[in-house]
């Protein structure tokens, strides 16, 4: 699997997403999509995940997994800071 | 396991559901606890359960599950209107 089934979410309109991960399974047969997320876009990961896999592919892929970790790193003043991460794998049945 | 056991995610200080849940493990020594959102909560639960489990709990507690799903219902305009729900499970080492 490449990084090419990745799909990052952030301020895009939300169908764009959709329709990222509904294309990747269809018309580039993709086996396996993962949708990731940082922060406060972590809501609408899941968003994106259910109305792919429920709403548009219902029947034909189904969620393998689902990570939650955190990253830490430095701002601009220099103050450690701890973002929470999401990835959500969904796989062709 | 009962529904003592869960923590609703909602508008409360942040740190009030991190306390809630280190003290569901050291307090009232529960072996498990689930932490539940919905909507534009999910990004939160996912950072009380990253801030607990890492932070406060860190090799005490991991995580052991994570379910994502979708509620229907009718919105007071008789709309149907579909929300995301997150229910992670941590677990006592």
């Amino acid at each position: 699997m490449t990084a090419d089934n990745s799909i990052f979410i952030g301020n895009k309109p939300f169908m764009n997403y959709v329709t990222s991960v509904v294309m990747q399974f269809t018309t580039k047969n993709a086996p396996e999509v993962i949708i990731k997320a940082r922060g406060k876009f972590i809501s609408r990961a899941v968003d994106v995940a259910e109305v792919a896999a429920k709403r548009f592919l219902e029947g034909q892929v189904g969620m393998k997994d689902i990570k939650i970790d955190s990253e830490e790193f430095e701002n601009k003043e220099g103050k450690q800071v701890r973002v929470s991460t999401i990835e959500i794998l969904l796989e062709k049945k």
